[in-house]
């Protein structure tokens, strides 16, 4: 059995657009690092955190790593041993990649491969939720591509109702993350309460168009659907700035569409090849440019595993 | 070019639950027939209805069928000629298996039949719709698979918004009509308003999940996705005599979902073989026994394609 992991818990893109709430796609960078050694003291201690500019709390019961790491071994019924921790944040925090959700299944899944992988990844999902809960709302939409990889659809907070949906090939994803804090509170607050019925059936024939492009292997068709979406991008917009000056700019580059990466403010682009998608983050980085606003740029993909595991002792 | 045609215009049906407005299915059975032939003086003319009970209007202009025909006609420019029908309807009137419709489609199929087949079936679309549009409203969901054929996701009112679904191997319907009217209407005039979000929600994961059955050839997750409708089913069961204990006998029998058909009162249960299906109609007909209603059942699977052409002369 390992005495020391490495887990590597990658970012992840939720909603899709029209998939609010339903839709999660993991990706290939940036991930979060989380080191983790078995003790023989029972429980949680995270020895350090890089990477988070000292925003993260080293308590463990304050931090999702924290919280799933010791939801997992009392699910395991490890009261004898434990788990030390130290955690490098490659992912920029309330940015919309997923940041508190890549934490929350990376402490997880550094429980089950220290104690010998008893548990198959849909079954960490409680775990991982009880890390995300504590930080961004119970919601599964970042937490089960980040266990699973791929793209998720999550049609419930259980196992069983998680799906894994084709990933087109040759997708390749463009990010831009500007630098304004987008609280997930905040934009999921500025939420309409009701939707009126006529939008509520665009909404339903966007997660069709969606769904269908991703068993077509249809990346232009992904990238329009992506767009289409008429009931949370348009409550959002006012959050996000640039959005629209950025969408036109990564279209004219020959990205399919953009949309808002989770609750934002990172947006990200469909593309079909790396070469397109340089090209949409150069047009990002111009449009951010001249709007005075320092931005980070990515060019990543699907990433077709969760969290990885590499066993170092 | 051919002088007399007979026309099979398939019944459809609409929503399959969650897809309310978007989504539609052809099926083999029952099927309007319209004779037609081409007359030399302009317009359309009715000669005669049978098997609507006396209730639909021979005048041209204020028939689904007329109407379509009369403006397919002028989509051809066709001045000089014109078209002489009968109709004989299989199908039910306003029983939720798409009746206008399958007039509507075949008024338009019949005149672009006569004169050479110059249009293919997506840009008949408007001509169909015209005619539905007189009576049930300007909706695809049923002209668009009775044009089409198989299962139709209605992304809009335009040709290239139509996009053919797969249709599961060996999927069987099980109908039952009960002899109530739900007038289109009235079924219309108690949805809500408005959604509340997480309502809208639940229902885009619903169809997603149906969307994705149909994808993966799984007749027993169509089932489940059909019977998933927050929104409109909660809306209309009053109208629907029936529906929970038929829902109930159906899968007792074995089918895998029942769900209202278009707007109803006819409900249509989800079955993977032709021998369950018979099982299934045999239960919906004890439950109205009961109820003291009489009904209709049938049993037919998807029809691959919209109206057949059978040329007489």
């Amino acid at each position: 059995m390992p005495r020391l992991v490495e887990i590597y818990a990658p970012a992840t893109t939720a909603n899709l657009g029209p998939g609010f709430d339903i839709l999660g796609m993991a990706l290939e960078e940036p991930f979060d690092t989380i080191c983790a050694e078995k003790t023989d003291s029972p429980g949680v201690i995270i020895d350090g955190i890089t990477g988070d500019e000292g925003r993260l709390s080293l308590d463990p019961a304050k931090n999702t790593a924290g919280i799933s790491a010791a939801y997992a071994l009392k699910q395991l019924g490890i009261t004898d041993q434990g788990i030390r921790m130290t955690i490098h944040k490659g992912l920029p925090l309330a940015s919309g990649l997923g940041s508190s959700a890549a934490s929350a299944a990376g402490g997880a899944v550094a429980v089950n491969a220290l104690f010998g992988d008893p548990l198959r990844r849909p079954q960490l999902l409680d775990a991982a939720l009880e890390g995300e809960a504590a930080v961004s709302g119970r919601h599964a939409d970042n937490v089960a591509p980040a266990l699973l990889g791929g793209i998720i659809f999550v049609g419930g907070l259980t196992p069983e109702l998680l799906e894994p949906l084709p990933v087109p090939l040759g997708l390749v994803l463009a990010l831009v993350t500007p630098n304004v804090a987008v609280p997930t509170a905040e934009a999921r607050a500025v939420l309409p309460q009701q939707i009126p019925m006529r939008d509520m059936v665009k909404q339903t024939a966007s997660v069709a168009r969606l769904i269908s492009a991703l068993y077509r292997n249809d990346i232009e068709a992904l990238g329009k659907a992506v767009e289409a979406d008429g009931i949370i991008e348009p409550a959002r917009q006012h959050l996000m700035p640039g959005l629209h000056e950025v969408r036109a700019a990564a279209r004219e580059r020959g990205a399919f569409g953009t949309t808002i990466s989770g609750a934002g403010p990172t947006l990200c682009a469909i593309c079909d090849s790396e070469s397109i998608a340089r090209r949409v983050t150069d047009g990002m980085e111009l449009v951010y440019a001249r709007l005075g606003l320092a931005c980070q740029t990515r060019v990543t993909r699907p990433a077709s595993q969760g969290c990885r595991v590499k066993i170092i002792e």
